[in-house]
């Protein structure tokens, strides 16, 4: 099983940004561990982190022919990008949304996701540990729809 | 460690209740294994599911002095609810959302959620199998600020 | 046949109620009518009324098991309450909303119904007498679904 | 006793017209309904159907020195004419509005009736029984306001 | 000089329709004094009163080749029409609006005019009298611009 | 009989501000052109501008015992002055709002009037000529309240 | 003379809740506080606290028959109980709304309330002192009432 | 093949009216040309342009059985009139949208379209060869489906 | 202790204006009542009423130095006035803010206050006894922070 | 003449993406299709399609010197990008935009374009073959415009 | 060169008002630093500051006659004047708007300028320095008007 | 010291773009002003213009371990980027905006600024001298952090 993690714009500065929101983990420890998790539950994991919108888009594309699921953290992107929401369906895999923080306690336009309608479910507010929450329930999803 | 599991309204009927968006458990079932996983974990778990928001309401309050941690299906009252947001935070104890269904692909009244920036955070869209993330999560946060 | 005729919050005062606005019949002449009229019909006619929202909801889920059919008069709950909306369409039953004042002639927050959407039609603005007529069409709308 | 039974827009195409939502009968067969439950009741109907706003208007003008009351369906123009609310309101006479769909479960703007709030009440769900009730209650108005 | 004077919908009732809106007059009696008064200043006025938007529009373009200037009540099509607004655009001739009413005192929904953008400008709240200020206010527009 | 004419803010630079949108008329000659109508009428004029909501605000106050009547035009307080509303209505006195430009040509926000409500009407468009209409307008509806 | 104090959901952990938002007084000693000064003004003081909006409907229609007034603080139900807005005008009885926070200062959807309306007034933002503030006017008014 | 050409509101003074917005070609230039397309494709097409709403509604009614398709500029009914997208639907027959201007580049209101949905497709901001666009796209569409 | 009473726009014609909203009391015999019961309590009241938004942000300026409380009716600049908002907090005083009328009984857009926040509370709907429960609420709230 | 052909994000996945909205045709098929009508117009067209925002903007800075117009499909970046509208006008080329699927069937979101009020026109609704509607209408437009 | 320094309500309390927002600098410091800068670059500077809307209108009016430019802080009113608005451009001279703090980082409704459009550009976010900037840019534009 | 220079999409097409808006200086006599008065105040200025918003968000995050600052002119994603309101409070590093044309006086959605909010300031609406007023202003505010 192969799954494609998706981080989007401002995570490469994880650790350093706004730490009393995002926390001190760095993109690189969260990677690992869900890496190591993946590995666990028998699943690859690649990982890609862009700042561009465009590049998100275009790696869902690619995931259509080469991925089982997507665990995606769309960031700043989940608020507003359509094309997002398009490409996820376009892709037609099965995918999860996850946040490291709130998105409910923060400002009132992050708290609508465009891109959660074309998942499977959305996981907010448990840090790092929502990637390896959403990474289980995506393993999981897969295997139930294999079992089919 | 003891944990309140709390169900809003309609959710009794669970099983029969609209199966194409709420599936087929029971919420005996449901309620049977978050306890089973909650005793795995070492914890406690005490259930109330009520169509009434007042007796939710009340619960919170009640478990302020007897429970360490909270999962939540608000159902319905989750998108107007002022009264659970504020027993979440009168109530003082860490809580975690948790939704059967994605509300991301329903209504839109059901994509805002009064009480979920009460919680640490929130589960859509996953099934039952979203309780058992809502409980571990709830019960790592529980242990981690335990250790502080 | 078995009908449950529910009613909402403050109707228990009808009467003395703001008589220019409800009329000066009482909720117990109303309901007595009603129930001469479903025996005239054949139709066993079981009566709450509640203040409570939540105990409404809990009404609906017992009748899915127990009543043919629901006339119901939702008050104040008819334009917020996502509960009633659910737990109407959760008990899988045909279902008639009736009011006695013209919603379209009070404040524009009642011009919007949440739970008429959940049931087979609306009557509005006929007093006590649009609960015959909701009487009527229920019944009429059972039958014909027995005879398919 | 004389009643104007009005049908609005597109009206003149029931029973053809997308009878998922509209049913199968003909207008033609709904008139003649109403017309024979009309002569039971002691109430003469006359019928006029026009897809035209204006001819709508100008038959309340003209119905308000020869009928007594109104059964009207202004279908598409119940939700955005000024022009036959205020011509419910200057004829002078009872009026009931009718819906043949429920309207609460189709698109939002077809919620809101601009007409009802110059009726003594509305109808909407119970298909051409709808128009039976309407008439039913109209003429029971009719009666009261000749007994005051 | 010719002059159009057109009244919208309802307009017919004037004298018998809510006089503790409208007053008393009738339409009769309101076009025989804008008449007089339009002899009195030269100018012929053509009265035309019609419930139906299209009749009104048509109208508007006949007058492009007839008349000189239009006054006009579009009565509930003020708030709705884009129609009569583009007519009086087309037609090219100055407009003067006017109501009897005073819009303001009324529903929110009259305050706002999508036709009076298209006419010099509007009188509103003055009774049968508007009607002759704005005749007097059309045709000495009308004589400024020939002077020009 | 004594009216007030009041001028709200930047209506002192008449003739020179933007003559694009307010013509070329300096606010001397328009002040003169209405007391000489007034003088003509029997009515005695006399004009306050001001740019200071405050000061308008007292004028009226003081009115309400010395005046008959009121010609107001409130240029931008128009369209915020809750104050200037309530004023209106405390004064007691008949009131005519003017307005040298077509209002509904201009930015939406200047479309609705706060004030108008407060008067008796509105005259928008006309100019300076507007001023007259509305001290005509004033002047007789004063006569008619008097001969009543 | 008696009163009906009714407080709404929560407010049974005043003292320990938010303490920084409602203070360190706990519910108990509000509530002795308002009876002792009921005393003084020779009025009987009958409390209830409820979680449950249901609760406070039905215990405004039992004090219609048995109070002279009302002292309510609705908490979370002020912004969005149509219901207690109706039983606050059902029951009949001059009610005084209060709050302990300064709603104004909190989030925008506290600002409205739609239980005041159906008051004498509203007391906001002065702890528990309010209280005795809203019992004084309270008794003020119905001794007033019982003059006429 | 027969195709129903249907004008709306004001355009019969195409050429003359606002020839900035709309050109200098009058109705009966664009209706010959599209005439002649049609010949040329075996399409017989029949015009029809009325100002009135309701027109234009009866004419998609009766092309229900007598064509096979529809091009239609709904001028300004296009952005408010239920009815004709009611009757859109209604007729059951393929239809094209057009209309001569780019209404993106105009006010924000015409913008939206109530009758596209109800259509195959939209063609704006093309001037008279629109038409012929409109024209050639639901021949091939009629076509396509008669292949089927 | 000095206090600060500030009346704002059109208060200076209480008892004539609308005594149906506003009672029949006169602002001096409100004053009056103030100044005595300020007396009472050991707090010198100094008054200012002005209809101008700028004199009452500059008194509250004034205030800064010299007072040590505020009691406040904004009237119509309560729902629009940044200003006054603005310099309540800039002044530092303790205020309060002051309705005589209920506002939740008239326009919705007295429902919001712009100033209230800025103060420590709100009393609304209890006519000139309202000052009096202002006075006694800032002074107690003033000697509670002297205590401090 | 050379024309920039533009396919926007998820484009590249036509013909297995959602086929039941966006058909079966691949982008390659529809590509070579404006190629071979460009060809046949006298059109060389150079086809671009990017998942990236900024890629299309720049392609459009670009083209400014070597094209003579634009066929652009922005997808999902039509309804939400500002720096496309801003790109087509900053290029100053004539451009036809076009959808595959008719907007105004989907999401509301999606009826509006911030794209097209800065081309010629827009089509909408008709699949691949809206592309050459587009075409054929740009090369027209440009052969126009050469022939002023 | 002769520049008008004008400053709005609140202003006069720099340097103690909310120190945090506004810092410590009191406005006297600010003008004597203005003066200073003007004085380099060969511009006298005239200050006025007032909380009064309509001593700011007039100001700018009477600037219009003496002064070559503006730069102006109107704080609260910046916000909500439409009066002010239409003073900057009925004046008809340069003018620079400035605001101390960055008002994007504040309350939703200080994010809009109604005076900003009327002016040159605005300069805000940069504490008293800000009016250097604002000083500066105005005197490069008057003396490049100048130098056409 | 040294200084990122960001400039969004379009920005390369300055000089040739819409001269009437944006003016004649082409990006590169723009960025060369900068630089030279960089020099002038010891400040070093890196320039990157991107048409695509994930380059933007890329510099910043590299910007933070390598620059002082950042002026940016955002362009069209100044209105709609979360993820450049993002990057910027990320990269932790003082910023200041700028814009070319003066947005208060273009489309309502460019007034708001989702940027501006994670910057110092904004400069708006002074051409290419707006650049070196950031500049400095930038410049300043990094000296003024060094001396605390």
């Amino acid at each position: 099983m192969k799954i494609l993690l998706l981080n989007g714009p401002n995570l490469a500065l994880l650790g350093t940004r706004e730490p009393q929101i995002y926390g001190t983990d760095t993109l690189d420890s969260i990677v690992a561990a869900v890496k190591a998790r993946g590995a666990e539950l028998g699943a690859e994991v690649a990982h890609l982190q862009s700042d561009a919108e465009g590049a998100l888009v275009a790696a869902l594309g690619r995931a259509a022919r080469t991925c089982d699921g997507v665990v995606i953290n769309p960031a700043a992107y989940t608020h507003c990008s359509v094309a997002l929401h398009d490409a996820l369906l376009a892709c037609g895999l099965p995918a999860v949304e996850v946040h490291l923080s709130n998105v409910y306690r923060r400002e009132g336009y992050r708290h609508e996701s465009l891109t959660a309608g074309a998942c499977i479910g959305q996981v907010t507010g448990f840090g790092p540990y929502g990637y390896i929450m959403a990474l289980e329930a995506l393993v999981r999803e897969i295997r139930r729809r294999e079992g089919r």
